[in-house]
């Protein structure tokens, strides 16, 4: 197999695309080979074979869903107050909002993972992994809260996000920010 | 078009085991007489096309999560507390979770609206109306809190039935009902 990194990795990015446009079914080789504009046959001189290509794609999400030592460093200068969480969720669910087809590439992979136990196990190790990513961030810096606020905060704004990405005028813009205001202030405590 | 209702309803909820089975992409009509285990060319008879399909099976979705008569009156006859709050949540956790071919359906659907601006016009009325049942049992049965506290628990609860039905690891089962309770513990007043 062939071994340019940058190649490999505009494939994965290919990938998201493809499954956020097509859904899991519609995650070919080919139509990843198309996306990507290289030659029929790259994608699988790179893969072994599709479910590997699937989470890779899935570990691709979360690596460009990092906020990045830039927002990290911003957010532990600031107090360890409510209103800094507030800010830092607002933050985040723009971030994620920003890169939409990733998320719905997520969603797409987690229904596929009903249907392929070993999916299933590489992204509950990823998401369970990400969540205590939070917890230990939010505690280590002293933010408000415990655990299970955090917990909470994830359960709320991870559908507030879908229901934007999916049916955007269920909330409209404006509501969606006015929830989450109200989701940080009723989950986490005033300091 | 014939029009054998009940014929009709087990069509549709047979499209909802496929599109849970395999995905939006794989609900055809042929697929759907398959599993209705009914003959080849009956679903064609009973919808126009595919879009009209994909609209009844979420129609259909909420009218089997109704909670029914039963479940209303005897949420009435109890005191108006958060505790009672409490009870409704896991409640309609434990039986939105049970049909999870029709969440997992609606989830489906949600992607598939992404590429069906017609699809995401039903839907978005859809659910929104929902929310907004919700919300008016809330407030005319008295319960504590406002839409707002509905509109929270909406997200909290939504996300967790998504965890659960596609990746339970994550959270286990006892991990799941203590953060029902939680999330009505945080979200909803005391009284």
């Amino acid at each position: 197999m062939r071994q340019n990194p940058e190649r490999r990795t505009a494939l994965v990015d290919a990938a998201i695309e493809v499954l956020a446009d097509q859904g899991a079914r519609g995650l070919t080789f080919r139509a990843v080979d198309s996306r990507a504009g290289v030659p029929v046959g790259t994608a699988s001189n790179y893969f072994p074979n599709r479910d590997a290509l699937l989470m890779q794609a899935g570990q691709r999400v979360f690596q460009r869903l990092d906020p990045g030592a830039d927002v990290v460093g911003e957010a532990l200068a600031l107090p360890r107050t409510r209103a800094t969480v507030e800010r830092l969720m607002h933050e985040m669910v723009g971030r994620i909002t920003a890169f939409g087809s990733g998320y719905l590439a997520m969603l797409e992979l987690r229904l596929e993972a009903t249907r392929r136990p070993e999916l299933a196990k590489v992204l509950t190790e990823q998401i369970r992994e990400n969540v205590q990513q939070n917890i230990r961030f939010h505690l280590e810096a002293g933010m408000p809260g415990d655990a299970e606020t955090v917990e909470l905060l994830y359960l709320a704004l991870s559908w507030l996000i879908v229901e934007r990405l999916t049916l955007p005028d269920v909330f409209g813009e404006e509501r969606t920010a006015a929830l989450v205001t109200a989701a940080v202030n009723q989950i986490v405590p005033p300091r």
